[in-house]
């Protein structure tokens, strides 16, 4: 078999961000991509159709704005959005999360927006 | 659409698993199960023939040990064991970490134990 490839350390990886709401790809595992990201500001209302989505907090805190209600997400803490639902991400100051998802997933979902990343970009 | 889930604290959930070596699901997407687990000591020599394996060290340090080689994990650092690839983790000292795989894989994966676990037990 293929050598594993080597450990991802989460804090190293986000140093090497700078800019905002650009989420990078740092592992993969059965084609699910598991992203690094810096949030600050409000992103914008979108909605993946055919995936749920997946934010676990690194550092700080954010809020997932639904339709009816709002999550708050703090430092260790995990949520699943689930597919087909659209949702709002913010945070008041600057948020590191770690982002699971297919490969292929756009950041806005349906949206478009000019916060639009680019597209499965590792780092 | 559902309404969505609540957030989970992984480390309150934590705070609820006596037993080492002993995976609980904290949160589900797309099929794919997060599960808590301390570990401490040696586990045991396996393999997941069908699927990918990922951790994440949430506090202390563990090793995944391959035939060839191992790799020591950190707080804060992420491994993806590659399907069909033999492997044994172990843990000096008490160790918590996040590991993901799809709903249904046996923590002993064909090695068989008395360390395998009830599958997919929810905390």
């Amino acid at each position: 078999m293929a050598a594993p490839e080597s450990t991802v350390n989460l804090k190293s990886k986000l140093d090497n961000v700078q800019a905002l709401w650009s989420p990078r790809v740092v592992a993969e595992m059965n084609g699910l991509h598991f992203k690094v990201v810096k949030l600050q500001g409000d992103f914008v209302w979108h909605c993946h159709e055919d995936t749920d989505e997946t934010f676990l907090v690194l550092k700080g805190e954010m809020v997932v704005e639904f339709r009816d209600r709002e999550v708050t997400l703090r430092e260790g803490e995990l949520f699943v959005v689930p597919k087909g639902v659209e949702h709002i991400t913010r945070a008041q100051q600057e948020c590191h999360a770690l982002i699971i998802e297919p490969a292929g997933v756009i950041n806005t979902g349906e949206a478009g927006s000019v916060l639009t990343a680019p597209l499965d970009e590792w780092i």
